[in-house]
């Protein structure tokens, strides 16, 4: 684990709320999604004084290029539990990102009844996956540079042209620099891997999406993150795309579902 | 069908955004969090100039009890497809929900791809099901003269002390005065079934919700609605609770996904 990461470095916020989106965090020079809310809720957390996201909800409004941004929060509501923020991205007069999230104490949280039905995905050993292929020779992919993802091969041939059929993809999320994994890093670990309509019978292109909520559920122990990813309704040009997010230990760490569009 | 509908008369909202949360919309006198959703929906609505919500999320931050309320809105960012809006609700100085959702054209989105990995909830005939049961005898549950919910039988156990023991609920849903369906209404509906966590074995009482997102997926034909309702995990004194609703023609018109804290 790194002192200076590329993911601290690249969410770093001023205090005055000016920031930069950091080249090397896009898809065809489109900065990730989950990236530009993390670095959104660097600010929401130093404003509400919490430590944790807890539950967060994104609508991206424009697509985020590498350059100067300001990012601008405010409280809401500061409760006994959760401090509510509202915050917005822009660049220039551009909206970017508008985002609502309400933030705590997952330590303080930890215990109570205790309830699964579903568990982690079953998934090879990391050594047996492979890394995010890429769909479009045009289009590079400067985000896998960041990080690794490492998916179960038979969710891979939509690479190849052969796609499963089912809009499902699963695989290991790590920092490729080793940095830790926290709370921080779940909201951009929910919106990086191949959309998992990349299995159904289409041509795979950009997803454009028009809001992205993440719960996080625990903070996560050490080691890479099993993930999840389903799509399980296409219809008048929207999908819903939802995630669950394992830890080593086997906790459920999140859970996010966005709204995107289909590529066209 | 009425002219002047209980759910029309009671989501009112004037052009200065007054409002009032009307008595009747409650479950022992906290108003139902669908219905103040649906009413600063319709403000927000009047504001985006678009018809329907398409993605839209609100945090909750105090209990709505009836009386005056002032609903602010505001547009962020107006595009082609989509507009995109924050909004509150408060009671005097008292902050009660914090909204930031995306309106546009259903009628407008019809066709394209389609994909579906499940369909409506099987449930028997509606005049088999029965009414939402009180769980517990001193709270009153006025919500339930505004709108009817059938159940399917097996999940109404809890009721009697004997919870299914999988967190699911699922039924019908229409207005009691036979109002029509609509996209507005869908808030409403993903927030007003019995919690599918009574079918665990806790003790029921009130589910206080973090936040709830509804995503709108098309518009209802007439018809009572099928719902499902599930969580899948219960940890750290949080619970996620999803629904689906499809309409009487087999079409999916609504998803919500809502982070919930367990019964004290």
């Amino acid at each position: 684990m790194s002192d200076t990461s590329e993911f601290d470095n690249a969410t770093e916020v001023a205090p005055d709320g000016s920031a930069r989106i950091v080249d090397g965090w896009d898809i065809g020079g489109n900065a990730n999604g989950g990236y530009l809310l993390a670095m959104v809720a660097r600010r929401m957390i130093a404003v509400a004084g919490r430590p944790d996201p807890i539950t967060i909800t994104g609508h991206y409004l424009s697509p985020g290029k590498p350059g100067p941004v300001q990012i601008d929060a405010a409280v809401v509501k500061a409760g006994r539990r959760f401090a509510t923020v509202q915050a917005s991205m822009r660049a220039g007069d551009t909206a970017i990102l508008q985002v609502l999230g309400s933030f705590g104490d997952l330590a303080a949280m930890e215990g109570g009844p205790a309830y699964a039905n579903g568990g982690p995905p079953a998934l090879p050993p990391i050594e047996e996956c492979r890394g995010r292929p890429r769909v479009q020779e045009a289009t590079s992919v400067p985000l896998m540079d960041r990080i690794r993802v490492d998916l179960r091969p038979q969710d891979t041939g939509f690479a190849a042209g052969t796609p499963s059929g089912v809009a499902e993809v699963a695989g290991y999320f790590s920092f490729a620099d080793g940095r830790a994994l926290d709370p921080l890093a779940l909201l951009l670990v929910c919106d990086c891997f191949p959309p998992a309509v990349f299995n159904l019978d289409i041509t795979p292109g950009w997803v454009p999406t028009v809001e992205y909520t993440v719960h996080v559920r625990a903070r996560p122990a050490p080691g890479p993150l099993r993930c999840v990813f389903r799509t399980r309704f296409v219809q008048n040009g929207c999908l819903e795309e939802e995630s669950e997010v394992w830890d080593s230990a086997g906790t459920l760490v999140a859970q996010s579902r966005q709204l995107g569009l289909m590529p066209r």
